[in-house]
């Protein structure tokens, strides 16, 4: 394990629901093209407000995913 | 919409739910006297522990609103 | 309440849930321990993915608690 | 001058022109109801890009005013 | 107390005596105006210089005061 | 719009020009393979220096662009 | 002296003095049960705020002792 | 030279062996499919332990490469 | 896995040799009483100069480990 | 090259102009004593306001230099 | 006043009554080199320990001062 | 050894066999003219790229040093 490479991308998810939603639906989605993804971490949790409420919340989110050999 | 004027400001909501609804608190107590709210960002997520855990939640956001011509 | 001594420890605390999970359990777990504890702070949120979603939720806090007379 | 207060504001400004005329705007809109103003300092520059260039941009800055005695 | 929400304001206060002096001028101003004040923390310390020892102290605070309901 | 995913790059564009234009040449290299660009936020400012005076500027910029579904 | 380990610990001192009071402070309390402290540095300086001037300061610090051998 | 544009990618690479070894893995893995690189910068270095000691180095960096014309 | 909780601690550790045998030394030392040691990550890198070059290297890490159940 | 050593100082430029006129500037200024520069990065951008608009930028940046052999 | 050019040097002064007075003896010092010195900020307040109390203050400050023309 | 005054000053070194020896060499490079010199400290490490390897380590220290009485 202590040879592998990984790769960061940096990926902005959506969410009307809540803030961990946000951050489901940017993995999902990456999961349509990326493979061997490992972890994620939240860089930044913003949102639109319409109507005195959250209109949706959206969450900013490194991905690391190792490099197949 | 490229000459609109933002100001800023920062709250802290809190809630004994989650911290979403932290957020959600400060936004509705907002809305009561700011007009043109556009979006928010999370500046610090933090709370209050009794008995083993969270009492309540406490959110510190930043808003941004539209400066009315 | 002017003379109180705070100590902060720094715990990571895991859930398959939901972030806010993640600090409860951390929380819990402390408080077999630590007495006194007053307030916890987010210092990051990150997790573990598997099949396109997230595994479980990792999150990283500081708990302030007084230290005993 | 040393016992002066100062209060500081967060503004966003857009301009379609340049990253300085953004910080322009900000001022003068600003200038249309806060008295005293002194300095700023850039917190944030960005923008919105249409059709491969900048469409407007947007610079976030702090404006120090001095309260009146 | 979990559904109070609290604004912050960033003051800089100023004292030829000392740095805590500036903080207490900068809160005595504000309390002219803002009611219902519970903290301060410190963004930032600094002054100016004459004849080879500071001049005046000039101390950057953010305050949270609790919003009426 | 709640329900769409951004990803970013991180590019330094250069001008012998300007700052603002080191950032717009930029996006117009990105343009050339990159599509649904939103926005971009500046992430470093720098150039080199030749002569007594700056030879070229270099900006470190942020894109967010949209993922097609 | 090159093959010694410090360990951190982070503490928060209250004073209704001054804020080198609430350093002073966790200093001496740490003092009551950790040997062979060598340094602290501030982590954040804050206080709470009654009738219009500071209650009491509170200054987080983190201490560096050595462990013994 | 001044009409370059740079991309950024970041990456982490491992070792049994030492931190800049981890680095040196993580661009001769890169190299396998990214032309013109030309600097890296280190982001974060960690690590995972095993019996009481480093069993292998992770140093997560950035590689700036030239895109071409 | 999902549901550990771990403890950081912060140490510096000192070596004459390499910034990376700091490391080790502070590793070998903490397991003298720490178990289930995980990881560790880098938080300042520093030294004593004598004799124009590094007469000892500091680092300062977080190590994170297991608490049991 | 790899053997060369630089030396970074810190300053800041004013112009009545522009912010990149102010980086200008500083530079022209450095340019009277120092020789064999090479870069220069932004450190902040702030100004000072008169009659509703910038009176005159104030940028500091950091210049690299290389100490000769 | 807006085509003047300040430098900054970055200096750690001590004091055992004080933070304060280490910024003071900071600025004494530099004082007797250094002309049109205009300002300084704290970079970094820390200090040694002895006998459960402060041995002495360390306070690491900027000064501006201004480059003659 | 408490009424000392330390200046610092920022280099950044080069080496091409390690991260460590670009630290060395900015120190023994600074020891030519530089007197009384106490401690480094890491600001960036960094490195030029040439053949999918390191061509050369650049890594930028604050040197401080006592100003002699």
């Amino acid at each position: 394990m202590s040879d592998h490479t990984y790769k960061h991308i940096e990926l902005t998810g959506s969410s009307t629901e809540s803030s961990d939603q946000a951050i489901q639906n940017a993995i999902a989605k990456a999961a349509e093209s990326v493979k061997n993804m490992h972890w994620f971490n939240v860089v930044d949790t913003r949102g639109y407000i319409e109507d005195g409420g959250v209109k949706y919340w959206q969450v900013t989110i490194k991905i690391g995913f190792r490099i197949e050999d």
